[in-house]
């Protein structure tokens, strides 16, 4: 008996996994605790032009999909009329059986158009212009009409310390169904491999903040006095993109002399660089600790990989790929020296080598305390890593080597208003898990409300308690 | 049909693999050839205090677990009374469902005491009352009883070369169920890194030696005084705890002059150590070669992480950690070294960070030969990885990069006398792998017989026949 | 119901599954683009002087499985007899389970030979009988038959650049069922580390090409030539053996200096080494990218482990195992330094350690282009990982992290002539998968024509497009 697909039942192979699907995780609205929508397009409840704005307009994963199957970047990044790209687009995803974009694809068409027709060059006319319609006549498929249709409570952006969070200020003092916070990620102020970039952003961090910068101190008041800012605005959330973890040893006058050395515009070497890295990292975690806010980290991706495309077409684009890096002694040093002082605040770690999920999964038990349940906390399959044959790696793992029960669960990590079926998805692909065990005989029948409200917690409640928002 | 939990085919999905467990796995004996079991308690035939004692005194999963359920310190190493201590890993038991923690621990409810009631809040105290009540009152819940009860024919105990063996001397001396045999872990002979502590214990050496040690060659005599006497007690068996391997070039005036540097107190550099490390290893390894006696690696723990918490209770207290190590190319060297002088002994390769599996597992390809069916060993998933997602990983590993009927099987590793059931979950595990390979037609069931030998090989025989104990 | 073994649905779980296999898969062709045939054998069309010839004259999977399990090297590579020698292997079988080693025997007496019966000493004698009884007088089982049988289209052997090809060129003047191509392998011309042996192929490609060789320039001059030979005889495809990726900076004078410094018969430094790959690997797959060759990367192993071993029987001799390569960031600049000169030409990655597989997967989407879909390719399970398990990771791993659609499959990588049931059981493993993503749900039945058409892709016609043979 063939499993019809995408139906109802879509990933739920056992009536256990079923009923815990449908009676419990489906239910609960959505907490995206971290994302890049652009919180303009929030605040001005963007339109739509077009399908192809709405899937290709920033969708690296589809554009890597597509220069494999062969297609000339013109129809990808390129001049290409929005017909053509999605024509491309159509052509493409026969190709893309067992990617996670084709399940993506058709879960987003599903679920946001009602459309249940497969895309290929046979369809690709008729759901463009089904897409489209609605796109550009029902309100509904405005930003915030698609979040609402997702059941999106909340939604954190991503967002430089330099911003001014004009969009987040106009759309909190309007009645919405989803909200939309904050989240501070100060890569820019790290990144001292660049002296005159990095001279521009704390120019305009000084601007912003009105802290007058000339010293290393300087550059951390400004910071506080955004993060006091962010905090006021409703931020509870930090974000540091980082290829690897940085904890060497430092004095304060070093600090001093290496920011007064790239400040005045010298290159740095590599070891001022890392202890530079390693003083601020600290510095803002403490800030994080105290302001009551969670911290994360996503490590290990290695960017901008192919350089002719790079100045082709800049950063973001898709070349970027899984890193190797061999950073566990320092990740441990990091956060043994914030223990230390008593301001380790809750964090969650996201890796991108799945080479790396049990030194993560069992890194955090180091750090786990009576702060709260699952205090430190390993992130949801991240980028490469988020889909289904990613999520299941690290909640398996996760549940061998931690408390699955108090896992925050699922973030899109998303540019697009689309992506909220990635939800639905992990939540079936839990409740298969737990389904599985319980019909194998693995965990107890007799337990079914525990193992319910393990679902509920995990698609939604450890998520609301952790964050405080 | 749900599956019963932890009903007599408890992991077993199959008919094959049914018989396969309870005609051949479930019938043998238990050879615990690694553990970390304390010989007094063992020779004393220790009466527990309560469950407490038994369960959590020592364990330091159980501990993690609790922690990362939010568990206050002092519920976990404090000073809490026994029951209250029990209440809270009642508590948290709900929240391990998946864990190898619930599945551990209803498993030592039911196998040892005939509970198969849920550990939770509402049973809590009433499981707590029919332990205590049996461990207090029934001589068959003493250390010598728990032994027999699970069919234990030989365990190996962990012990310093400076350790007198008086326990397993006393025990030895009576008629009694299981075999205590000592273990060779000279752990203490190898940390250079900290000269003070490395003096006290040379000091030491050559009091219960009786060598007079002022010489790198002194050390190797007192160790080897040492050795001899823990063969003649009966050891066959060396193990060592290590971060990587150790394969330096050195000459033998460098190593004395490192050993007097360290052995005046001064701190070694890095490459100091790791040559000296690199020497005494391969002079410990000849030792074990030439009395005959199989040598165990335990590699890649990351340890006392949380400095915090390791200056308040210590180290193995459950702030260790997978670690990254690059070690390859030194253990294959470390190796090649000794094949290359015919003293390569018998040897058990453990592994923490499960993404060197594959790495090990060819590894002892390089150097197995027909000194015995599988000389060169890679030991069952360790620490971390002893569960069934860990077992499995190996074992599926080892069966398509070596020979899985040639393995040595299952170990506790553990410092509990509660820990046997893990044979069995091993036991099960393995025939539920083998009768799916038979019942899908991957393995022919024309050789039952064979595969039935396998079982019984895996589980016994390989290990009686390997240690010749 | 147990499956029978070894069935015609052998590996194929599901209805979906076997007639993807039956209808599709198994009436295709086989291209092997990679193997070590000797090419002597095919030209003379070989006549084997037993199945121990043919089965344990080369094949270090077997001696490594024969050693595990304590057979003595006098069995293996040493003086024994043919019949004792099959003995030994016939012994050992019954050990093998669950490792690929049984399966592809008992595939290769089923597929070559017709026989079913199992391998053990039982059947020893029988079949080693039956199976020299056709390779002594049945010439269908000589080289060219062997491959005849099973439909193998085209073989590419492994070449040095300086082998003059003539059994290449004799073969080709013949009408033959299957063509036979060069690969272009210049390992030796990379091996800088040993200065005489160096020297020595310097002066025989100097020899072959008519170049007199006296500067750097020489020799890329000299390679060129061959290359251009290799070419002219049919050749599309290079091989490069490594441990690790090289792309160091480097200016042209350093790469004359360390040429001269070599080729002079000094030792070069650990860098200078480095820096020469660099520029030699780069130099090789520029004249690749002019010629519209593919070339393949094969990266990770660690070599000639244990030294006693080496200095008995030499190298390839079963000593091998995977290493541990950091190599990410060499390898993305590589690529990153060609597609800047818009010279990088369709490549095949493979790595030894499957903990690379994500970093690898995820490496190739950074260099599609629109030269031909899927340019950039990440090669099949490879050794050790050339087995059921290492496949499925390796094509669930490019399914959810490229297009498994534009995979160019498998290849036998052997110096066998009964290695080719490996792509029998590749297809086999594919289909499965496929047929199981349609029977739960996850692909469309709706979509059976692009799966079939996807299977024989992926069994053909994939590999046949790429390569231009």
């Amino acid at each position: 008996m063939i499993k019809p697909f995408l139906d109802d039942n879509f990933l739920l192979q056992t009536e256990t996994a079923q009923n815990l699907y449908h009676e419990h995780a489906a239910k609960l609205p959505i907490i995206d605790y971290h994302c890049h929508l652009d919180p303009k397009m929030v605040a001005e409840n963007h339109k739509f032009s077009s399908i192809t704005e709405l899937w290709l307009g920033g969708d690296h994963y589809k554009w890597r999909g597509m220069r494999t199957n062969g297609v000339a970047e013109k129809y990808i990044t390129g001049d290409a009329s929005d017909w053509e790209k999605f024509e491309k687009w159509a052509e493409t995803l026969p190709y893309t059986f067992r990617n996670p974009l084709f399940h993506w694809t058709q879960l987003e068409l599903k679920t946001a158009f009602g459309i249940t027709k497969i895309l290929k060059p046979e369809t690709a006319r008729e759901i463009y212009e089904e897409c489209n319609d609605k796109i550009l006549h029902d309100p509904s498929y405005r930003a915030r009409g698609l979040m609402e249709k997702y059941n999106v409570e909340i939604v954190c952006t991503t967002d430089d310390p330099v911003d001014d969070l004009r969009y987040h200020k106009q759309y909190a003092s309007e009645k919405t169904f989803t909200r939309m916070i904050p989240a501070w990620r100060p890569d820019k102020a790290i990144a001292v491999e660049n002296p005159s970039a990095f001279r521009d952003y704390i120019e305009r961090l000084s601007d912003v903040s009105g802290v007058n910068i000339s010293t290393f101190q300087d550059v951390i008041d400004a910071l506080q006095k955004r993060h006091d800012y962010f905090h006021t605005n409703g931020c509870r959330l930090s974000d540091h993109g980082m290829d690897e973890f940085y904890a060497e040893d430092y004095t304060e006058s070093e600090i001093n002399n290496i920011f007064n050395k790239v400040y005045g515009g010298q290159t740095l070497t590599e070891i001022e660089c890392r202890k530079y890295r390693s003083c601020i990292f600290l510095k803002m975690a403490e800030m994080d600790y105290e302001s009551g806010w969670a911290q994360q980290f996503h490590y290990g991706p290695m960017r901008n990989n192919n350089e002719k495309m790079f100045r082709l077409i800049g950063p973001d684009t898709g070349f970027d790929s899984i890193g190797q890096a061999i950073t566990a002694r320092s990740m441990a040093k990091f956060f043994s020296r914030l223990a230390l002082k008593d301001k380790l605040t809750k964090t969650i770690i996201y890796n991108l080598d799945p080479s790396d999920n049990e030194m993560v999964a069992t890194m955090i038990g180091n750090f786990q305390d009576d702060t709260c349940p699952g205090k430190m906390q390993w992130g949801s399959g991240w980028w490469f890593m988020d889909q289904k044959r990613g999520m299941k790696n690290q909640m398996n793992t996760l549940s061998v080597l931690g408390l699955l029960s108090r896992f925050v669960g699922m973030l899109t990590d998303s540019r697009s208003f689309l992506s909220y079926p990635r939800h639905e998805y992990f939540r079936r692909t839990l409740c298969n898990l737990l389904g599985n065990d319980v019909e194998n005989g693995e965990l107890p029948y007799s337990e079914i409300v525990q193992i319910e409200k393990m679902v509920e917690d995990i698609s939604y409640y450890n998520a609301k308690n952790y964050f405080n928002f």
